[in-house]
């Protein structure tokens, strides 16, 4: 059995982290760490792990985390980074939940994170952990950054468009939805039923953390500066992301095709037939991206529509996938359970 | 006092129509037909309306409706075509909440709504009500074209840039996204809460009619085609449409300017503070469009965001706003309650 | 026109205080206080009073306060006993939406709300406004306790019965629902909705401040000690109550006369036809309560459906009600809307 | 590997059946019928099992499902016991998901479900297929009655007072709250989330065919009449049951041991510690009833809160823990899961 640890047990992706390797038959949880809630059961913050989880969370340390095979950090941004140089140096792996070491110029990083980044040199070194792109590179990486839930659904939606060249690299639109979970579990008035419930709004219009992302992820991919406009959106319920993607045909070209035989070989990404609108249902609690691609009226618009569940193929079970391929696992396993619909 | 008659009263916008009217100074309604529920009392199908209205649900006739000074048609599509000609006839105003009469080109109408129009003549006649683009040619008008919901958050939201000409009149984007009363009260497994509660997609991509309607306002404004991809998704919440919209800058323009002085004389349309995000809760039950335009980064893309209250400035808070331009009202009559939030 | 003003205005009854007053034909708000953000416009946190008031915030202050006619307590419990007995000294009328008044016997009150009552004389004097119960002792009220939103949604429910003296007074059980809007609008982890969104729960089963108000209430209606068990639960909505009560017959009722006899002439206490089941929506927005009265199977159990919008009725709309018979102005002033259905 | 049919596969338990068999390392598929959508592939009406499925509904035919092992009937009242004889004789085993075999007396049973028995021999031989009071039966059976949703929650929640004897065995009162996927996926008004989207109400207080059948259970246990009040209330939201039940205490007990001892060797029913309130979600998607015992202030009304997923442990979730039995093998297979929080 693998020995892994989690580094900030206590939010969303924390707790799916615990439910997804639960499941996972070659892993064991031996660590789980909260400064706030150290000593306290983790099933008794999270009564679906009952019965599944006795540990409870401890306070980090470094100790017992280098004990473990590999760690996740599920940790604020600017976190990770204080503990992974010394983590790496000890021999354990990690993938990093949080935004520390997705975006390789680090002043770029440094202006939208508003902080200093503590060790560049990691991050030149860290594996952006999207496996339909980088899946190679993964196995043998010492770090991950695992990617944010919007650049996962964007990025894997326009790829097929981007490495064909087959549509102007300007003027894409990624008009993205999202749960409310993938904002976290801090207290906040904005996040309250009361605020949020039976609304509708966009936000971060001027800029969004996740754009600068998106664009590098589309630009390493063209090989040349892809610019985009990103806009995300509150939806009133709690788990799904939906990114509806625009882009201009610039060659004619069999889209059904050629989404279908760039993901014909991924075991997390399901091109729907044609004339399919992608529920994000169909996703819940699965590792799956579904994606629709269509052309209205055989104009030079091609419309993408692309879903996952933020907290699986979007946060958790994007990790834990990532897991399996750095430690030589299959693939998919702890990552087979059937969406949740209804 | 004016007399009012309801043609379909038992569908979502027949009881808005009665919810708004309960609260009109100038107006009784004295017929509200449907003749699946003849006979029935009004406020036993909407317990909120007892107390309010006593009339029961009657058979449509001719002779009491065209006892009214002005007809609402809250129908069906089709349905209000075979009897608008003998009403006007009769010296009946006509208000049309379908979509009978808003697309001036009959064969483009009779290709996406798939039946034959009886009275194209009529289409010639009719005004598009939209009172912050046609306010003159409603107030004489016999017959008014309500328009539809997207179209009318789709519209106020793209027009001061098509008016002002400073963006590209093609790859207009409008991803817009609605609450399910927007898909009426119709027995119907897709709208059941158990399939789209707690989800969200899109759907209508590869055609949908509001596309037209929305394509028609904007190339008359501009005097030239416009071109536009619109994508509909459905909400999972009740009430609201926020529309997305983004078009390429061709010249330098203030843009929060040119929006507070294209509206600031309307009573309907709210230009927010610039940086805004309109929530759709600001315009529960109120006949407001409230709109926020962004320019993200500063690069050439404009960012509108506009939010209606489907039932109301989307169907009949807008179809009471027509009603009284055309009976020489006070046009906020009726529609000066605040919206509902939370 | 009389003037009023708000103490605490930026929480969900404040914000209903200002939606209802601004349809209030013989009233003006000219001070709205808020500590927090004393400066802002009322418009800019509330988008959905734009056009409405113009007024900001401001610190709460005995001069402008005193200058009111009458003033409402929108704040958390233990603040009005703070200011109330100066503003009543100056001559002006209050009403408190809090709790600091409505427990008669003080060390009750103490007991469950964990502080000293810093007046208790002005608990004495305080009139509890129900105006179903206490019309007329409300209309010469210097000072006013605003019912508690179960309380009004269950003593009403109850009031048939109890005055009628067909049930026992012991065993009788409140099985109550909220929306998450009447936990307030302070930010906390366990109403975010992500939190509380999709799910449901009971929450104080051990003790809930709001039982000791019910037994009061009950209790001075039978004029002897009334027993029962009262269970709070959340639902993932934003607004409206259900209270099912239960309760056992003693004697042979025609219980649907005796609703409809008992609320004949009140104006905002709706008895549903038999066999009905009164749904929140049908009160959204509006100040009425529906009630329904059941006897399933004939058997000895009573039970009774009983709906509110836990910010009008339960809370603002009750409000400007016992402000209107205070004021000797019409009782349903301001209070006309029809409810938001759907 | 044992060999599976489902009859009725397009309703909200068939699919809820598939999720869980997908799972299921001891199980496959062979068979699911349904005549509306036959020859359609199973993934392409619920996307979620793409991948996991391959197989197309059928038309339902003794041959094909007298070749399994184990058949399950996800259908309408009344359609079972019309297959099931012929299925039976030919040495297949039944699981009935309706209610055709719960009601032992079998007038009652014409009278609530309005139709005539068919076999009422077979009902006599039915198990009721709540594991937690008849495994031993279940092991053996041929017919498998799985229990109704709300029975499920109520009975387990009353379950150890009742077999104590500790409580009235009259005045029982059940409050039951369920989401709207327990209504099934039949196209109607009164189901669409524009009806019953944030709202709520009670719905069947004249009488619910569940109540014979918890009074059923009940009764068998207590070896006596048992009498209680059943009210049922429709959630705005997909999945999840709450039972709140009440009952008059008779005797002084320690509640929390009397429910830990009587379920401590149940896989599937969990007794939260002193002081807790159950949440829905802790158990989506998970075979799991967790119960929560209270006693308000000390008093003689003892509260109980049960929730369970009503299409897990309240549908296919408990038929495929009776299959488990009736097969001999372990009998959480294929129920392992973690529930989706949040």
């Amino acid at each position: 059995m693998v020995k892994v640890g989690i580094v900030g047990g206590t939010g969303y992706t924390g707790v799916e982290l615990l439910r997804l390797l639960a499941g996972h038959p070659e892993v064991v949880v031996t660590v789980i760490t909260s400064r706030a809630e150290a000593g306290r059961p983790v099933s008794d913050l999270y009564p679906n792990l009952r019965g599944h989880f006795d540990i409870p969370f401890s306070e980090p340390s470094l100790e017992t985390l280098s004990a473990c095979d590999l760690v996740f950090f599920a940790t604020p941004n600017g976190t990770a980074m204080k503990l992974v140089p010394e983590l790496l140096e000890r021999g354990c792996r990690v993938v990093d939940l949080a935004a520390d070491f997705r975006i390789k110029e680090i002043p770029l990083w440094e202006q939208w994170y508003g902080m200093t980044h503590s060790c560049p040199e990691l991050v030149a070194e860290a594996v952006y952990g999207l496996p339909e792109i980088n899946r190679e590179a993964i196995r043998s990486a010492r770090l991950v950054a695992n990617p944010g839930c919007y650049p996962t659904a964007t990025t894997l939606g326009f790829l097929p468009l981007i490495e064909a060249g087959v549509v102007r690299f300007s003027g894409l639109v990624a008009d993205c939805k999202s749960g409310v979970s993938g904002a976290g579990r801090g207290a906040s008035v904005g996040l309250l039923m009361g605020e949020v419930g039976e609304s509708f709004k966009a936000y971060g219009v001027p800029g969004h953390r996740h754009m600068p992302e998106i664009r590098q992820n589309l630009s390493t991919v063209a090989a040349q500066d892809v610019e985009l406009t990103f806009v995300a959106h509150l939806l009133p319920m709690v788990r799904g992301i939906h990114s509806t993607l625009y882009a201009t045909l610039t060659a004619d070209t069999d889209l059904q095709a050629l989404y279908e035989s760039r993901f014909r070989d991924e075991p997390f990404v399901d091109v729907l037939p044609p004339g399919s609108h992608p529920e994000t249902r169909s996703v819940r609690g699965a590792n799956h991206c579904r994606i629709a691609v269509h052309r209205p009226q055989g104009g030079d618009t091609v419309v993408v529509l692309s879903v996952i569940d933020n907290l699986v193929k979007g946060a958790a079970g994007q990790a834990v996938q990532n897991m399996n391929i750095m430690l030589g696992l299959e693939e998919t396993q702890g990552l087979q359970a059937v969406a949740l619909l209804p």
